[in-house]
């Protein structure tokens, strides 16, 4: 059966990219590794929107945001985390278990976090050296106002705004320069459609000067000598060349798209997928969907597991389940990365199907009719 | 121009691997990632000679070592390093940057470790908790004897047996279980045949109980949490997925071949090279050369550069040249991983026909007639 994936990560790679990254190994001291690095650095700045160094780390996305946390920080420095999910929960955990001060500030899962509720914690918290922020919590779907909070802590604090970008980059607006962001991380297997295996991470002139002072134990995560060598179009150790090549492609491909259009494409999928999911009786998770992945309820009567397999074995289609306590309620369907029109009528074609052998009751092709309407321009 | 790779990391990645790394991606939280991984974990057992669970981490193999110095110990903690190269250095800075009391043993660079000189340091330092030995130093081609040195650390201390394995193994025979080594490291691109990106961490379980009373802060490296995910044939963070279906072709590659033929291959390969070299004039760097990597002095007369263009711009052949002091001073041929015999012959071919061009006086015909005799069990 031909497969699909839908799930927020890893994404579909696109075939050249595949077949670029099985092309014989190159040497990475070799002139020309340091080309296909160059190229990648200077449109890694493009994807970022920034004039600043966007390191590339061979690691998970997890092990990105570890990357800043032991270089820009001390032992018993407090920062403002801020959990709204899995991956907020994470940054609460990781810091803590490096000897930082962590204030978390709990949002409800698939809620987005409110400016008042931001600004009273800086205002109690008048020390804080940093907020991090999920821009798309993967878990829940839900997509926080970076610019508006960047502004915020800027306007109110000398904390610096650390963006976990994981699930965001590729498929929300992101102007690192001009929304005043400090840190921002980003994973290979999501919108840059590659395999997992490389973390990239932007630092501002700020966060650069920290890593001076910063005296957390660390070595293979030290983003000095990662800059160090990032100068030379290089890295300290040797890195996942064959994942290197393959973002190499798929940032040409980006670019080839233009930055605006690739966002504009996320929101235009996501529009479409929440319509198509609307129509046929289902509703929406997140109060604030983010434009990388939908979240939308299981309905009443539909059982996670019967419903996943008939979408799996009888359709082909992988999407994610819920986790934690929302693990056999609601499900996800993603749209980051190499995904077009045509893969949202799909997708909405498949979960008819399924639906409809699951005692759903709605009127067949309503979903897929009203994904296609938004995607014309009529939704 | 046919290129031909011959470094010690990253290595020729065989074909089939390739392709098979080129599959569209699967979902590493979905049942048939689970297959891959728990045939990845049996046949890692299997290379590293093992019962104990061999761990896979993405990351460089230096990512690797640091897994281990940050599980296993807590602040000032007193360990002995070997240091006879560039590697050896790593891993005397990287535990000093962790707070760890570093006994360094130096070898001179092209030297083997003498079993006098390591009890020495021991009866000097009974308390030590470990003693990490690089079994083949990659910056000087010159290997470590584990077995008997994890013999004489048993005998007279109670110091765990850490070895960096990374260019050993699949190269040189280890047998982990039957030496009581207690911890070894390898990387992805090395004997394993794949791009790097992954390391594989062996773990006694002496190793383990240490995890569990260990303070040093760590999160991504944590091998606690890759320990308890390993048992469900799992990771903790999302893996290089396409790296880890690659390694699963080339452990069945090395399973096929079976693992003491492996080993004699290397040593075959290396023996005849090492004749060929020496045939034609050229002189050994190490007293102990490795399986794996064969360090040759530059024949009086001849430049690196000159020497190395030649090699690479008319031949096709990449090497690899000395490392600091040693610069332009050594050059040293890689064997490791996915070579034949036809390989030896052809790469010393191309280091006649440079040689030639370089000034260099010796019988056009002497190394490959030597490298033939010793592969023709003649040598």
């Amino acid at each position: 059966m031909k497969k699909r994936l839908f799930t927020p990560g890893p994404t579909p790679v696109p075939e050249t990219v595949m077949l670029r990254m099985a092309e014989p190994i190159i040497h990475h001291r070799n002139p020309e590794f340091a080309e296909v690095m160059k190229r990648v650095n200077r449109n890694l700045k493009y994807v970022f929107q920034t004039e600043q160094p966007v390191l590339t780390l061979t690691c998970s996305g997890t092990g990105g945001v570890e990357s800043t946390f032991v270089s820009l920080f001390s032992p018993g420095d407090a920062i403002i985390s801020v959990n709204g999910g899995k991956f907020g929960e994470r940054w609460v955990k990781m810091p803590q278990a490096f000897g930082l001060n962590v204030v978390e500030v709990k949002v409800p899962w698939g809620t987005a976090l409110q400016p008042g509720q931001l600004l009273d914690v800086l205002k109690k918290n008048p020390g804080v050296k940093a907020v991090y922020l999920v821009h798309s919590e993967t878990s829940t779907g839900t997509a926080t106002d970076v610019k508006e909070m960047a502004k915020l802590i800027h306007a109110n604090s000398n904390a610096l705004v650390c963006v976990d970008g994981i699930t965001a980059v590729g498929a929300h607006e992101m102007r690192f320069d001009a929304w005043g962001i400090d840190v921002c991380v980003t994973g290979s297997q999501k919108g840059l459609m590659i395999p997992p295996g490389l973390a990239f991470v932007a630092l501002s002139p700020r966060a650069i000067d920290m890593m001076q002072i910063s005296r957390l134990p660390r070595f293979y995560f030290d983003l000095r000598k990662a800059l160090k060598s990032y100068e030379k179009d290089d890295t300290p150790w040797t890195p996942a060349i064959s994942l290197i090549v393959g973002v190499d492609a798929a940032l040409e491909m980006i670019r080839a798209e233009g930055i605006e259009n690739v966002w504009k494409r996320h929101e235009r999928l996501a529009r479409a997928l929440r319509a198509g999911v609307t129509a046929v009786g289902l509703k929406l998770f997140s109060n604030s969907p983010s434009f990388a992945v939908t979240p939308v309820w299981l309905p009443e009567g539909v059982e996670w597991k019967a419903f996943n397999k008939t979408l799996k074995l009888d359709n082909g289609i992988t999407i994610a389940g819920g986790q934690d306590e929302y693990a056999g309620k609601i499900f996800r369907v993603s749209h980051l990365g190499y995904y077009d029109d045509l893969d949202m009528v799909t997708v909405m074609a498949a979960l008819e199907r399924t639906l409809a052998t699951q005692n759903h009751r709605f009127a067949p092709g309503s979903g897929v009719t009203a994904v296609q309407s938004v995607l014309l321009g009529r939704g």
